[in-house]
């Protein structure tokens, strides 16, 4: 049960968003323009590293709802998906990607951990200056993300139909929401 | 020395914002209406959390400047902001401030780290669930910005007064960007 009284049903981040739209509303432009904007990384690769990061945290909501995310914009699919989360080190991505997701571990863990070099192992399989800054976004976000829906004691659904019906709303729709009537 | 190359001398976070407009948007006005909008936490109050949280992730920048900003808006000043760095459940703050700060330092390890009994005794000092959400929250967020921050390895200043002057500027105008000319 949420730790404070909610104004809907919805689970996890989303009960939380129409709750306090005046927060919502920036929280969910920043998801959208980092997820899902113009960018060099696919959008299921920037899935990928916000799923590997809840993962990490712990964060049941999340990492389940990125997962499903990730795996249905990835050739690989949940079979990836899984396997960059069980060891992200042997998993068959990109070169450039692993060294990525190296970071976002480091960012996990602090952003103090992050080295120069991981950097130079990113930039030396073609890592842009721009993909290099929206990986430690990204895993710093959804530092942000877990411990705001965790903190709060949101509900996570065990389906994982649910899951899977919202990430297929978020690819459809993206994380704005829908224009006030 | 960044770990990436930015198009500006700005420090800390002032020059992600400016490397990337598409997420400092949001991400200011996340900042903005968190800390500033209208809210029964003072704005002073707001960034003592946020200065704590800053404190304990370890960042240098965030801490210097959002303990100065809060420092300039508490009548306590920057003693008292120190003494609560120090060892905040002895701070001389009012009883519901010494819970949210309790909750903050949870959130700050992890979301799930937070207990119905942190809750529940913030709850009997008088904090309303949009307190406790927007403690939740602010303590989240500055762990994003602490790593976004730190992740990259941007430039934190040493001399006090340069995070004074910011503290002025924020307080004057905010934390949205100039508009565009």
């Amino acid at each position: 049960m949420p730790h404070i009284v909610l104004n809907s049903a919805e689970p996890g981040i989303r009960g939380l968003l129409r709750f306090r739209p005046e927060t919502g509303r920036p929280l969910s432009e920043l998801a959208e323009v980092l997820l899902r904007g113009p960018n060099s990384l696919t959008r299921g690769e920037r899935e990928l590293i916000a799923a590997y990061v809840s993962a990490l945290n712990g964060c049941r909501y999340c990492s389940a709802s990125h997962s499903a995310t990730a795996a249905a914009q990835l050739p690989g699919g949940m079979a990836l998906v899984e396997q960059v989360r069980a060891d992200a080190g042997t998993a068959p991505v990109s070169a450039k990607l692993k060294t990525l997701l190296a970071i976002a571990a480091a960012v996990q863990q602090s952003g103090l951990d992050v080295t120069a070099g991981q950097v130079a192992d990113a930039r030396a399989t073609g890592a842009t200056d721009l993909e290099i800054h929206d990986t430690v976004l990204i895993a710093a976000v959804f530092c942000m993300f877990n411990r705001y829906v965790d903190g709060l004691a949101t509900i996570a659904p065990d389906d994982p139909a649910v899951y899977a019906a919202g990430a297929q709303r978020l690819i459809d729709q993206g994380y704005l929401p829908p224009a006030e009537p």
